[in-house]
């Protein structure tokens, strides 16, 4: 199995998503990941909900209040677990040297925490990459505010451009800014791990990633629209100003078929799927520009078209006639595709909690070699004794004076 | 200026977003990225619009029959274009020998193409990182099928997340798939060159990107609930269900602004900001459960709060408060937002056509710098002449010679 970065050791000092979720993708990879959380709680991620089912919800342990978050399940993955108060100094020196035998760093506290706590860049070994998120960035005067995944949407660009024209903006479904800093700040850390190692000299780097930026970043032409035209845009829902026939379609089943045919090529093509031939050369739609200025019409043909067939029947004759076509698939769908469970793009994960539980494989694949099997989530502290010992030289009373002191 | 990547070589022959994003992120890092175009027309995202307006959308000059690009001019830049007819042996034998120059190969075709045109990792260098991006994948059933962003983020199950519950599911509003999709395959990259160049095997590898799989890998607990409760999720538009209040609030002004309260410390920051302290020991909205069982009247007194006021108050008050808070910015916004602009996260860049377009900067940031400044998108061809001179020894009348047989 192909892991690239094997020997690499990664410190997560995250919480929720976008830090932990940068670390883990370097995990897939080959990396270690040491999880540092807070003694008793640990990351707050496992306190949110969906949680699992009853009677393997006791998450954990005692002393816990709260069932087991299968949010924190998946995203807590691929990763050894080390308790370490970094509030208290003796939990500082402790991390100090954890990241002296460490090559990537995962923090996503507001700007200036690492500070307060002498872990920072400055106080950490030089060859050590930091990767550092945050909602609005290391510096300038929103440094502070706090900074959530949906302020990343919305500040960033995306809120607005998401949605229907006539209603409120609506947020992509899942946090797409914490994931998508997280990616990017990834690959930012395994390009400076290349420089470092490979330029030479030694030297690592901090990396500011900042929740806006990932998303101001994939804002397509719509800023060189502002700047050269004053063109404001705005959202249009699922067409598009300049394309026609696309959008999602409704199926006879209640299911939502989006089809992409603005193109002479795949108009001509969907015409054919939808035994209307004629429509090719009807001067209504005969061309791009006839389309778009008949934009309504066509899209209405085609969706009287899908409301007559089931959506497995719709997406079955634009497949055969090479129309770009997919349901909107929900969890039952994806589970259940041939497709899907040909590639395995879901895996089951040992659980220490529930058992085998089906979730996202790693992406993307290397070398056609199926995708690798994370460990499950560990619970809060499971690798500490082991970690500490191996890496601080920690001798047992030493463990037990710390936990006694609630440090670890 | 950190260039982590510079000494690295990328040939960029995808079209459009997914691949040419991948090969430009590495080129923001150092990399020299060459893009390969079909001799002509070139990339197809040159001819779609929004376009330059009257005056500066001489795009390719003569023989071009569409005006320029703005995507164009922000996808296309910080690279050089080299034409090359792929499908001509000629073609392929020229880029046989360039990637034998090059570090990263980044394409986009549907899976099979480069086999048929003899240039596939199996024909090339194994020194070779090449990244394939595809909607569905390079093998399995659904692997031939015609795959665009749409039907990555539906097949993925983003789509039938994004939306109101009440209505059709709605697109991000931009393309995220292929931009996702892009940086995941960036970071892989990235890896590989240093798992190539670090392990010391020297070996490159292949990437398997695919546009679903991008989107699928980002479904937070989606999977492990359909598992383990059965729970097929589905779209609830800004609200969450267990979280409340948290939306997008209208304003006075007809703005859109994304409020997050719902934990105990943010819940009671905002009824100080609301100037209505009494709701926070109200039995109705007192604990997080009482405001979930009471989410509609309790988003209902926000709104009606924010409703008297303009955005930028409702933002002002709630920062005061430390409550996060985000108006749905647009262009204008956020070109005219004094921290974007002291952080510099838009960047005039010299395009050879339209002159200073301001747009996206590179991210993330390194050791606390300036974004780089990203030369501007190539004309097709333009380099063609320096790069098959250096890297192919080509002289003066070979160019002309395979000029004249289209070919480059």
């Amino acid at each position: 199995m192909r892991k690239p970065l094997a020997g690499v050791r990664v410190l997560d000092v995250g919480t929720r998503i976008a830090a932990p979720f940068c670390a883990g993708l370097l995990g897939e990879q080959g990396a270690e990941v040491i999880k540092i959380e807070q003694p008793g709680a640990g990351d707050p991620l496992r306190t949110l909900g969906p949680y699992a089912k009853p009677g393997q919800n006791e998450g954990e342990g005692e002393g816990s209040d709260h069932p087991y978050s299968l949010f924190w399940a998946v995203e807590g993955r691929g990763r050894k677990s080390v308790t370490l108060d970094l509030r208290q100094p003796r939990g500082q020196e402790l991390f100090r040297q954890l990241a002296s035998h460490t090559d990537v760093l995962c923090e996503n506290f507001r700007p200036g925490t690492l500070e307060r706590w002498n872990i920072h860049p400055g106080a950490l070994p030089r060859r050590l990459v930091t990767v550092r998120i945050s909602g609005y960035g290391q510096d300038g005067p929103k440094s502070l505010l706090p900074g959530l995944d949906r302020n990343g949407v919305a500040y960033g660009g995306l809120l607005h451009l998401t949605g229907e024209p006539d209603r409120s903006p609506v947020r992509p479904g899942v946090t797409v800014a914490d994931y998508l800093t997280g990616v990017f700040a990834a690959q930012a850390a395994t390009a400076l791990l290349y420089d470092r190692d490979i330029g030479g000299s030694g030297e690592g780097g901090v990396i500011d990633a900042y929740l806006y930026g990932s998303v101001l970043r994939i804002m397509e032409w719509t800023h060189a629209a502002y700047h050269n035209l004053g063109l404001v845009r705005n959202r249009v829902g699922n067409r598009v100003d300049h394309s026609a026939p696309i959008n999602n379609y409704p199926s006879r089943d209640g299911r939502w078929v989006c089809i992409t045919a603005a193109t002479q090529a795949n108009f001509a093509r969907l015409c054919t799927a939808m035994d209307r031939p004629e429509l090719i050369e009807d001067p209504k739609f005969a061309t791009a520009n006839a389309r778009v200025a008949n934009g309504g019409e066509i899209n209405q043909i085609v969706s009287d078209w899908t409301a007559l067939l089931d959506a497995a029947d719709i997406e079955a004759r634009c497949v055969a006639h090479d129309v770009p076509a997919a349901t909107a698939y929900d969890a039952a769908d994806i589970a259940n595709d041939p497709h899907v469970i040909a590639r395995g793009d879901l895996v089951a994960i040992d659980d220490p909690v529930v058992g085998p539980l089906r979730q996202q494989a790693p992406y993307p694949r290397f070398d056609g070699q199926p995708p690798p099997v994370p460990t499950g989530a560990p619970r809060v502290g499971q690798h500490t004794d082991e970690v500490l010992t191996e890496l601080c030289n920690l001798k047992p009373d030493e463990l037990a004076s710390l936990r006694a002191d609630g440090i670890i």
